[in-house]
């Protein structure tokens, strides 16, 4: 299926926000075999989001939107797409239960913006946001599948992944392919495929599972690729998959999917109630870096020493001269 | 004048480079007073990129073009271009010469892909390529200027800058407005202001020269904008601002244009003969990482200490406790 990709706002456009959700949802969608032909942005226009959004209806089967689902006076583009392919706005009331209780509970009041981000267009479905107010909305304008999501990158990948994708299958009436990443640490690449070589069968699969190597310095990945009639039944392969290569592989897998290595060492710190100090040369700073970007690291971060002369090697860390 | 920025590659599309290139241009187009309205990016077919390009001559006064004019035989941006504008190639003897000469330095045999980079097609002119081995082009295709650059990030932002857009004015037929950063750093924004006061005219402008601030930490910089009839006019200018704002903030202004911070903090140390070592605490390597991001910064850097803790503090700098 043949993908584009189109973002609006004039933040985009002018060149003040880079367009890194296009290359995400680009990255995404190769996942799952689609061919993404173009990316598109627009400035918060009517004339120019409509236009793109017919010109991309007639030339791709998904058109994933970003951009424009806010509060606020720019924030226009549902509010075009409905225009322009006649689907008046209704009020999703779940939705504006949601925007209600998420004021209330920060005791503050809504104002009609605020509201206005419950309406999605006549036929379309809720993508819901679980990080901000904003839903998203999906719908089929004739044979392309159509799907808003707000610009925040946050917001716009735990939608893309938690209700699109998994939707995306029944509403195509194909299959689901969903994706796990388990993240390793420690073992060489080669020792790690010699170790998960005889859990795979022909084509790399375990059972019916795809897996694919990515090193990400500092961590290797393993890439998990399933498919099934719905989305359970791909999480159901997924996870058998992945009980059988941590238990092949044991300590090294640390975490999966969005898990960063330095959350891990400071949750572990954390539980044993243990400090950390790190001593390191080329690398110039790159591990203090990484470990004090984790919120509350002062918890266990001691210090950090950048030893880059040999003066600085042997005097801080006792390293022997010559 | 409306502006289209067009990318070319599978490598953009799929994800797999994130458009900074785009951005970049909208910031540069803006300055120049420029709207930017449409961002588009296509794989490397010839479908797409001659429907691309020909979709921006019809919306835009400026299309500008990155990526595709490589040695390899997936870089065809200006062949599609000249087939789809009906110009056919033709050799540029003295890109032709640059290449030949290129290769012999280096001692490699010129192949016939190399060779290739020097068509361009009929009615165009060279945009010469300082940096790597493409030349870009320009041409107008009826009343809109058309440019293509190489989409390798530093050669397409030194073509665009010292040979589009001084050119640009006199193809326009319009005026030539270029800009100037100084870089500043060590006095508050607020008494920078202060200095500058007695300098600045009605609008912020020195002579005919428009002044901006932009707080890019570490640094304050000041942005400089000149409008003239040709180029040499418009540096002109800016070189008599950048002069009359030296003399009145002296050291403190510490470069211009690319030049940064770090890179002058290593050229002073190495000059003087003297050594570095940081301790910082906050902002948790950030410094040690800039200071050897620097070529050759072993030269002059000994050591960071990132002293997360008080009891760092107190051991390792000497901090008295409490």
């Amino acid at each position: 299926m043949i993908v584009e990709i189109i973002a609006t706002g004039n933040e985009v456009v002018e060149g003040d926000v880079v367009n890194s959700n296009a290359s995400w949802l680009a990255l995404r969608a190769r996942e799952q075999g689609w061919e993404v032909r173009f990316h598109t942005a627009v400035p918060d226009e009517e004339s120019c989001i409509a236009a793109a959004l017919r010109q991309a209806v007639g030339r791709a089967q998904i058109v994933l939107v970003t951009g424009g689902l806010g509060p606020t006076s720019d924030d226009l583009t549902l509010e075009i797409a409905a225009r322009a392919f006649a689907r008046p706005l209704q009020v999703d009331v779940p939705s504006l239960e949601r925007i209600r209780g998420f004021f209330t509970r920060l005791g503050r009041k809504l104002t009609p913006n605020q509201e206005k981000q419950a309406l999605i267009p006549q036929g379309s479905r809720v993508l819901p946001n679980e990080v901000g107010t904003a839903p998203g909305a999906y719908w089929r304008e004739g044979g392309t599948h159509l799907a808003f999501f707000p610009g925040v990158p946050q917001e716009m990948k735990k939608m893309f992944t938690r209700h699109f994708l998994p939707q995306m299958a029944a509403w195509a009436g194909g299959k689901v392919q969903l994706a796990k990443t388990l993240h390793c640490f420690g073992l060489p690449e080669g020792e790690l495929d010699h170790r998960l070589t005889p859990l795979l069968g022909e084509g790399r699969k375990l059972g019916e599972v795809l897996v694919g190597f990515r090193v990400r310095f500092p961590t290797l990945d393993l890439r998990l690729r399933a498919e099934a009639a719905d989305a359970a039944g791909a999480q159901e392969k997924l996870a058998q998959a992945a009980a059988s290569i941590r238990a092949a592989l044991g300590e090294y897998v640390f975490g999966e999917d969005e898990v960063r290595l330095e959350e891990v060492v400071g949750r572990l710190l954390r539980e044993k109630k243990q400090k950390l100090a790190v001593a390191e040369s080329c690398t110039g700073g790159l591990l203090v870096d990484w470990m004090t970007d984790i919120p509350g690291a002062s918890d266990y971060f001691l210090e950090g020493a950048v030893t880059y002369s040999n003066a600085a090697k042997v005097r801080q860390l006792g390293v022997s001269p010559g």
